[in-house]
């Protein structure tokens, strides 16, 4: 997606080679129309694919998740990360290791939300690691329901995440991986 | 808002005399129809205000600031609850206790994305303790940016959120104001 490219470049900051910041315009300000024509590429790509839910995880997939919902017009869910005391016990869970938080974190969906009857676009903002997004693979697979495949907005091409992803034959559509990058210096495959 | 509060009516579940769990629509599932909805009656509310940008806080105010984004044409911004590797220390702060996850954390905004020729919107899911939205209008009032004022999806009238809000002179918009409930009943204001 070249105009997100384009603003990666413009005003992403890459503090080194494995940590590029888009604080500015994706995960904590968000430009909402860039947001929203994200959600829109997702859709495009899975339209045929008769997506009845998307799934994300708290808290930086919402509002990819959400674009890409209003563009499907179907409802979303997005996984919590440990459990508050509103959070009965009929969940399904996978367990997490984030590396840019350095702790391992429990993420449920409540069980009611997704049956064998759903086709699911699981969407995030980054493939890196791909912890998080084998994680919400799992939680399908627990459910019964169909992956229609997996949407990142942004992919680190030189982790280990869309490996993760292909051993298990998951679809991925990233709109801007990044082969390599330093500081100053990034280049998209 | 009518639609919502049938909405809560009709699957809303009551755990107790507090706790209003809303899970299936809004903040674990979302309907992204109805969540659109919510966006343009807080734009409606300020459409004279000159908002420039909506501020929420993470994870599940982030379709309601993203749905008021959308409806206002402004970008958004959710304030972070604990630093991360990738966050810098150029950061307005506060801290906020929450009841329902029995914890204390702090709330962080890069500087960078509020200056005082803002005027922002403060969007949530739930007024209760206010103790969230007041550290937001304290984080504001640090940038030196206007608050037009803070719109609630769902308040708890009964609990003393509004009044710390109100004696801060801080315009409340609340699109469900619940006057009281308890398993099985729930009365709106």
């Amino acid at each position: 997606m070249k105009r997100l490219q384009d603003k990666i470049r413009q005003e992403g900051l890459i503090l080194s080679d494995k940590v590029l910041k888009v604080d500015s315009f994706l995960n904590h300000q968000v430009d909402t129309e860039l947001v929203l024509a994200i959600g829109e590429e997702f859709a495009a790509a899975f339209a045929g694919d008769g997506i009845t839910k998307v799934l994300t995880i708290e808290a930086s997939g919402i509002q990819f998740a959400m674009a890409t919902a209003i563009a499907l017009k179907v409802p979303f869910i997005y996984a919590k990360k440990k459990k508050t005391l509103t959070q009965g016990a009929h969940v399904y869970a996978a367990d997490v290791y984030s590396f840019t938080k350095e702790e391992a974190y429990r993420v449920t969906v409540d069980q009611s939300f997704l049956t064998p009857e759903d086709t699911v676009l699981i969407v995030d903002d980054f493939l890196a690691t791909g912890a998080a997004l084998v994680g919400l693979a799992d939680i399908v697979a627990q459910s019964g329901a169909s992956l229609a495949g997996v949407g990142c907005v942004i992919e680190k091409s030189f982790q280990e995440g869309r490996s993760l992803l292909e051993q298990r034959s998951i679809r991925i559509v990233s709109l801007a991986r990044i082969a390599s990058m330093s500081p100053g210096r990034i280049s998209f495959a």
